[in-house]
């Protein structure tokens, strides 16, 4: 199944972009007339039928729209301080973008060494990632913000994770969330639906995690998330690189709602 | 902390290699008297005092040993058809090496493009990882064999899971592990002991996890698999790649024993 893209959609129609449109008509050679499958990047998935084939700007007529399309029941925002190697970061968005998260969020810590970040590069590659795990929705690239302005910014009743080497009392990833997330059985029914998405699906909970730099968060950051009621949780015993935590917490979401389906 | 590697180790002494050794005595400035931390690979920390700074060939004497430092509760052999992008296959071996892993198996399967792979790179890259991931075991790199060869070689009381795409009934890596796996509360004590290795800790559970390639297994290779008593596990609705299914369900036998705890 090869999913394209598009952000020009009408009642019941879609244009694709320049790249896309070349790919779908010069690369994969698609006719009037054909069946191709679309993603608004927003979660829907549209059943189409090419109406232009134009290697420039192609046009299809959307026949169904599946909404939820790969979706997970869950809104998983993973606010990670980037990496010094870049790469390290943009695998780490792919790989979480396969799993299944909603915003990617690079927050830059008092300790973090690299203080900038470029985010073209990682919005191809997440919404590469996406079409390529079939999902109907990319994840999202914030701004990158400072760590205490994310702590500050997040909402009261979200379900919040810190992962810190600090001493002290942790939680597993699974504790946190079902102390925090009895909405998770009824936001699941959201999945791959062919009507409007109800009211629940839109109700999924809101979970956020925080991963630090290489040289960890400042005592004052920690303690500002433990104040602003974040929970403090433990990997486990390993050892673990920023963006391999960053990628085991985004599978222990993943598994711990997997596992109670 | 910093750990050094040696395969020369005598009862009391032990010598670092030419790299190491200039690791430890020209990049870090070692001196004679200093103290050392080196691995032996097969699971034991050793603290040790620099006897003899020689940049081609350092010697130390062993002052304490720890044996299954950074050990992990159990055995596990993760077998992965290897990816038709090999910076695919070596992210993911030096993912698992943190995560815990004890076997990276490259396995060929009948439908793998990629039917050659050499594993001296991916040696050094996991006696790298272990070594900044604080394990004291280096995961040992098995010799290429086909999947089917693989089936046949792995033991009648292993815990074995195969990952393939096809439709079936499939169970979780928890389910399959607590159904195997009454031994892991007792492998436990095993982790960073100062004592001689205890038998239970040898008894940890053998697990064997079998990725297929980009284009999965044949059916025969699958049913071989079932009919051998692997069990088909699922990693959830998540389209994943080759290489993040094989990191995943290392991070599921990781998550599926922390959470036990």
């Amino acid at each position: 199944m090869e999913l394209f893209f598009s952000q020009y959609i009408y009642d019941s129609t879609l244009r694709l972009d320049a790249e896309e449109s070349a790919h779908c008509v010069r690369v994969l050679r698609h006719r009037v007339g054909d069946s191709i499958d679309v993603i608004d990047g927003r979660g829907t998935l549209m059943h189409c039928t090419l109406l232009n084939a134009d290697p420039k700007g192609a046009e299809a007529r959307i026949d169904e729209r599946v909404y939820g399309f790969g979706s997970h029941p869950y809104s998983l925002t993973m606010a990670v301080c980037p990496t010094k190697n870049i790469d390290r970061y943009e695998w780490f968005a792919e790989k979480a973008t396969e799993i299944g998260v909603d915003v990617i969020a690079p927050v830059i810590g008092e300790r973090s060494e690299r203080r900038v970040l470029k985010t073209e590069r990682l919005e191809r590659l997440v919404k590469a990632a996406a079409k390529q795990s079939l999902k109907g929705a990319v994840p999202e690239i914030a701004a990158p913000v400072s760590v205490r302005d994310f702590i500050l910014s997040v909402p009261e009743d979200a379900v919040k994770m810190i992962c810190y080497c600090f001493d002290g009392e942790k939680f597993s990833v699974r504790d946190v969330l079902w102390a925090g997330c009895a909405l998770l059985p009824h936001a699941r029914k959201g999945q791959n639906r062919q009507e409007e998405a109800p009211a629940s699906f839109t109700e999924a909970p809101d979970i956020y995690i925080l991963i630090g730099p290489e040289g960890d968060f400042s005592p004052e950051e920690a303690e500002l998330a433990l104040s602003r009621g974040w929970k403090a949780v433990t990997l486990g015993p390993s050892r673990l690189r920023t963006e391999t935590a960053a990628v085991v917490a985004t599978t222990m979401v993943y598994y711990a709602v997997l596992t109670e389906e």
